[in-house]
């Protein structure tokens, strides 16, 4: 949190929100520890979010998206969209590894929230919606026989390493590369 | 919960938590609202159970096992290895696609605990291994070249499409078991 004191309030609410939601929990986080950590009133905060809920939705639209582009690989690499595909299972492995991994924000943010319509849980399935879109056009590029289908596998993979990970409480080495590599094998995915 | 009245306070107070966890979430579910709904007076849940944490991990204790069971396949049913794991798929969809679903209640409980050391997150990580275990039995007896990496991917399906149904909102038709019978395909089940 070392980076919030320079910026506006609005700025450091949203950093607080992104960072504490992830790592402590939406309802365990109250506002009183939000303002807290943001270094902002109260007052401030309610002239700047209607309500906690539009808090959590505009600090899951700020750094779902983060998370994503962490993981995916630099759009220049030579690498073949199944390469693309497997870099980012890489990653995401990788990431499960660390200890202060606690799953998929857009994952967690639905599990908690249990209300499909919630303004944060659009947000999710917009969030989710990307990387979805980015395997569905590797998949296509790569010759998979139905990308969509296999884009949905493989989000599949992506959240169930996730939740491997939480239950386990540690990573799960190499298990999303085997994973969707067997599911690239099956989908059509050329090597090439 | 009309078949708690008849329950004794214990019974009453697991029965709650086991629904109230599940559908409105664990740090949403306060003590006050959990004793109301069960019916018993907050100094008789004290005297049942030492904290709240250890009322969360006794209820899913109860009730992890009752989801499982629920989508496993008769022991006496004709069905080969490859079928039995289908067969758990196909419920599993079917669940998923009840209005009335909100996941898998041990990933849930991993992911809003956030503490692996939690006596509900070791609970979750044993009633988690029963499903390892179904998966990795099976896949001995089909012949899988390896059980135990087959039944974890199994489990990342099983868990991913729970988490892709909480973002969507709705059931992915079909997904789980797509996923699951290429994994198969792919680890040498046989079909017979």
């Amino acid at each position: 949190m070392t980076t919030i004191e320079k910026a506006g309030p609005r700025e450091r609410l949203l950093r607080a929100a992104g960072e504490l939601f992830y790592r402590e929990g939406i309802t365990a986080t109250g506002v009183e520890r939000l303002c807290q950590v943001a270094g902002v009133s109260k007052r401030s905060m309610y002239q700047l979010f209607e309500t906690k809920d539009e808090l959590v939705a505009q600090a899951l639209e700020r750094f779902g998206p983060v998370t994503l582009a962490a993981h995916l690989p630099d759009e220049a690499a030579p690498l073949t969209p199944r390469e693309r595909i497997l870099y980012l299972f890489e990653r995401w492995d990788a990431s499960a590894g660390d200890p202060e991994f606690y799953g998929c924000p857009c994952v967690n943010t639905a599990t908690e929230l249990k209300d499909a319509t919630h303004p944060a849980a659009l947000v999710a399935r917009r969030n989710k919606r990307e990387l979805i879109d980015f395997f569905a056009r590797q998949a296509t590029l790569g010759g998979a026989r139905d990308p969509e289908t296999l884009a949905q596998q493989l989000t599949v993979v992506f959240d169930g390493v996730a939740a491997r990970t939480l239950v386990e409480g540690a990573g799960v080495a190499g298990l999303g590369v085997a994973t969707a590599a067997a599911l690239l094998d099956a989908g059509g995915l050329r090597a090439g």
